[in-house]
């Protein structure tokens, strides 16, 4: 299934695109080359030099244009050739595919469609993590060798969490939840609340009285192509006006290939937000669940499941799978409009009857 | 060509499957979990669950069932789901394919086609060789990268010991052997006999006259897929009547996938038999020959024949290669056989007439 | 593309093959061995034994035959099957291909098409660069990564030095230079001639008064497949009648496979040609500038045009194209006119009529 081109994707964190240097990545199977302008603007551009194909990134930047390492022409950030050294004329052919981009809550997004028609009313928005204070944030980064929707599966069936994270984050809150699904226009939001014996593990030494029964509710909201908020609230039932302990969390995945993933997550808390020690001993629970436990089922699964389409492969559904079956449901349907669109004739096109 | 399914393969040393512990192997390319249930027999199942595909291997056994570690479902030996956490009916497509197995002379055997249709009663015969004293025998695997049936043509061309084991059990007792190749229902036997000037290097130390002139006898007994005994006796000419050094052996072969194979030998003797240094001498001398002469060539001819089969590549054929050529005649005539009876309507079905 | 066969491609410099061993070396995909017979002339054989495929390197060297390592046929260096051990008749499809080798200048050359119609008359003439004094002269061989076109397509567009080795052999002369291409029957001869503010940085300190203005002029004759020399002059604009700095070069690319490359370099110069300092300098700048700014580049360059054609993917035309465009051309050409005579019915062969 191809991928869908008109969405925002995130490109990386912000910061990792430093003034006067390049990173390159490839996203959608595609190539891609990103810096700063010298205004300190993004800019993307398809990572391959239209004259001998090798990538720019392997070039010089020169102000707010890449000069190509190989034969020194140089394209501006609108993939214009602006300096060919071997002659007085720029061949007309000489452009470079440019990228719409955007730097918002600390995430360079990209638009993988045609850079004019990017919706910059479309960005997500993830400013209440960015608004969290210091201790209170981490972010990471995992490449994973899978298909990105068996990521975006595993985010909102959390139920996993139960057996796969059961030392951690798991502990049977999930399995007991009452589920619920919802379609909020584009987005799937699913939830799971239940009373529970005691808090997670993870969690459970946090709570003012670790060992009680606790309310427990989960929230993940999804929207394509898999950019998921995941908003945590475990409160003590002896005292449930109270705030308890909130996380809120984002996991988003870009596809580098259709098997590997770009997965990045962040996690903010709303408790003891300035206790560095919580901060970092959460963070290295969390890093060791998606990098020891969630990424090696991933990759076997994806192993597993080779090219094949996973409903194409029948797989037992269960209660859990609800959220993530209705989000792909969704995500293949705008992908198929994308590829119908793509083949109708533009508006004012001749047309030629077929008598 | 596809793989024998109605066979028992060989899956393991048994010992390799210990109480409360799950092991993996791909067999004929399929992903298998073998486990002891509590009673101690061994069981095996298609190593995915059904649900996400996901391995089994990767979950936990609970008495006589696994329990998948992404979501918890559970398949007992038959590969019944047995629990689901997450409602109070179980599915009734949640099944894993189990597959028939069987321990026997200290060997794990596998049924590869339906599990009821396993034939126990032709279960391979190695009880002389599990009756060998300690001392007296030894057991080898090794992963190899080619498919199974050059492994098989290896051992059932025994004239490549003399240029490539030249300094082992090469000599030239191959070369200036009678050769015989008889067929014993589905079975091929193949004889070399001669006299020769001395044993083999790698026995003639042992002999109790080394450098004397012997009579060579070795027999190599196939059973399709890939299962071979080898018998050897060497006798000195001045004492014919005498028990000489004899060895029993078995090769066996089953295909990982299409280009890679799990060889199994094991090595027994008759003299000597609680040396333990000569035990340890014989087992260091074949397994040099096996991973550092046969195993090289093998992957070798391998790369070069590629995804090629061997008579479509007009093969020159010398007269060593009767035996294999025979073997491989019988195994495709069964495999044709088991395509054909699986293309058939089952008795008593409805048939459609072609008018 | 197929490769082109009537021609002699660089097997690897003749004193790799030393008396009495093997050495192999895949060439236009097809696996070769390499040896010296008793007399000391070169012979090439296909690299696999035509009873079971094994590449015949494994064996051993007996006389003027190879023995293959398996069952011991023995192939002299025509290719045919001198020795069966198993039998008293050799089979008579028992034969390998025979390649025609030639020794000249330091270089083992092989024809890949039919060894009798080997054209001895067309052997290229590297003996100006085999003349040159042991200080004088430093060779090399880098396993490349792309399709060898991509590395003759670098020496015949010389102006990627005023970019990828701008610190030391470019320096802006190239882009500056006024450029030739000429056709002389089969070959193509580049020139780039230019007055330059000073040296390459190379070889500014090298010049008598380094930082003076120099008259500079390079060539490269390329020669199909891809066999070309490059001769620089670089002389002081205050005395253009000196000699200057001359060094006469080869660069010489043989297929591995599609997309690998064997790609030979010989450095020759005619100044100061018995310091041993100057030479060893040279050769580092240049190995430095071959494997860590030419090679990454040509095997990025690979990767992003995967198995692509170069016109196909319609490139940006520069200037300094031309003669490698035109060299490609030939080269096509000649590809073409083999091709078609490899399907035209031979002279005098019946012919049977449309009616
Ligand atoms: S490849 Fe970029 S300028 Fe030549
Ligand atoms: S993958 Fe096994 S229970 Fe979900
Ligand atoms: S493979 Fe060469 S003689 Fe058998």
């Amino acid at each position: 299934m191809p991928f869908l081109q008109n969405a925002w994707y995130m490109a990386g964190w912000a910061d990792e695109i430093e003034p006067g240097q390049m990173i390159h990545r490839k996203l959608l199977d595609q190539p891609i080359v990103f810096f700063r302008r010298t205004d300190g603007q993004l800019a993307a551009l398809h990572d391959r030099c239209p004259h001998r194909f090798v990538p720019l990134h392997l070039g010089t930047l020169k102000g707010d244009a890449i000069e190509c390492g190989y034969h020194g022409l140089q394209f501006d950030c609108t993939g214009r050739c602006v300096v060919n050294p071997h002659s007085s004329t720029i061949p007309a052919a000489a452009r470079v595919k440019p990228f719409a981009v955007a730097e918002k809550d600390g995430i360079a997004w990209i638009w993988m469609g045609e850079a004019d028609e990017a919706r910059h009313d479309l960005l997500p928005d993830f400013s209440r993590l960015h608004a969290a204070p210091l201790n209170a944030a981490s972010r990471g980064y995992l490449w994973t060798d899978c298909n990105y929707k068996l990521v975006a599966d595993n985010v909102m069936d959390l139920s996993h969490a139960d057996f796969l994270h059961a030392d951690s984050v798991g502990g049977g809150a999930f399995t007991s939840a009452k589920t619920r699904v919802e379609e909020h226009g584009d987005d799937v939001h699913i939830t799971w609340e239940c009373r529970h014996d005691s808090a997670p593990p993870a969690y459970d030494r946090l709570m003012p009285r670790p060992g009680q029964p606790v309310n427990f509710h989960t929230e993940v909201r999804w929207r394509a192509p898999g950019i998921m908020h995941l908003d945590i609230a475990i409160t003590p039932q002896e005292d449930p006006g109270s705030e308890g302990l909130r996380t809120d969390n984002a996991h988003i995945v870009t596809p580098e290939t259709e098997s590997t993933t770009h997965y990045f997550f962040w996690l903010t808390r709303r408790f003891q937000v300035d206790d560095e020690e919580i901060n970092s001993r959460r963070q290295a629970i969390m890093y060791n669940a998606f990098s020891n436990q969630d990424k090696p089922m991933l990759s076997e699964q994806q192993r597993a499941m080779g090219t094949d389409d996973l409903f194409g492969l029948g797989p037992v559904l269960l209660p859990g799978d609800a959220g993530a079956v209705r989000a792909r449901r969704k995500l293949e349907q705008r992908i198929r409009d994308e590829c119908a669109a793509a083949s109708r004739p533009a508006a004012g096109a001749p047309r030629v009857a077929r008598a």
